[in-house]
């Protein structure tokens, strides 16, 4: 495997967690990560305490069914700087998430802006989470104009 | 031609399409399409019937000339998953395009939420749109806030 | 160095400069330019005559300075087309930059929908930005809801 097939790889395990939201297919978003995986939240941008820590791939399962609640969502991926260190990787990732939602007959979305900080490991030729540190650096909640 | 040489012809391509749009570039739009290409849009999501289809790449002309009556188009791309199979390909691909027009002398913003359901072909060396699936996950229309 | 590898290095500068700006890093994002770069700002869109034109990298010095007064950014990069003729490389590649700042206690965000057409030099084994051409397609004002 060249470089440029690990960093395809990478790139297609990021895509795949969007696909796998926007999709909910919790069983396969949940089989990116490491058994042993952790993914913390910061819910009010980098460089402050984690608002929640999950221990494990089986920890993932609720937040993933959170998102059964919106009508539809959109994970928009940007750009993805990774660096390859062999079997480990570090790389930071800009997702926009889209949440569409309906709420007292009024169509509403609520929009993250986050940034992936990851760590990701080849074990038996896969790449892997092997930790995510989700930062929201904003949010914005928008009712659709009446027409 | 390697696969990584694949790869990018297919990214070039749906980057194409985005510039030929916003550009107003009807003709160089068209020629990204394979003469008998198959166009079909999906307005109310995945999984329901087509809303319409276009057939042949000549049908795709009204469609693009429709773009004129916006001031400015930005259809902005993000992910884009293809797996290659020898001369065909399919992919998933993500947009955002924005249109920005004049109404009543207020600047409005539709955008549509866009993921592209693509089969390419390999033909005499390029790579070609020959069935596009446009599905519409969601819109939304903004009136510029007054300053 | 293989073209896919200059490739690499190309994205990986367009999406430096983003991470710097968002991280207010305007040492690293001024060390993206080539000594004697060219930076013009066209706020009319494309085909107009430029807003300002900053000659020399340490005249970019303000420009990344005024990001400053906004609590967060988000430079978000789509698309980046570029071709590459040996130390020389040219490219158009979209951004949508979210500006997050308060007034009067009210949370707003500013976005820009921007293009960049681009001129890049290869040095000691580097790329540099030689030229940058920012296009302002469209920019929009929004102010989050009352909640």
């Amino acid at each position: 495997m060249t470089e440029s097939t690990d960093r395809l790889a990478i790139r297609e395990l990021f895509d795949a967690y969007a696909h796998c939201a926007d999709r909910r297919d919790a069983e396969g978003q949940k089989a990116l990560f490491t058994v042993d995986t952790r993914f913390a939240v910061y819910m009010d941008g980098e460089g402050t305490e984690p608002t929640y820590v999950l221990d494990g791939r089986e920890a993932l399962a609720p937040v993933f069914a959170d998102l059964n609640r919106y009508d539809v969502t959109t994970h928009f991926n940007g750009q993805s700087t990774v660096t390859i260190d062999g079997d480990r990787a570090t790389g930071e990732s800009y997702t926009i998430a889209h949440h569409v939602y309906t709420e007292e007959d009024r169509r509403k979305i609520m929009i993250a802006s986050l940034r992936y900080l990851d760590t990701f490991v080849k074990l038996d030729g896969g790449w892997y989470f092997a930790e995510r540190n989700l930062i929201v650096d904003w949010t914005e909640t928008r009712t659709q104009e009446e027409t």
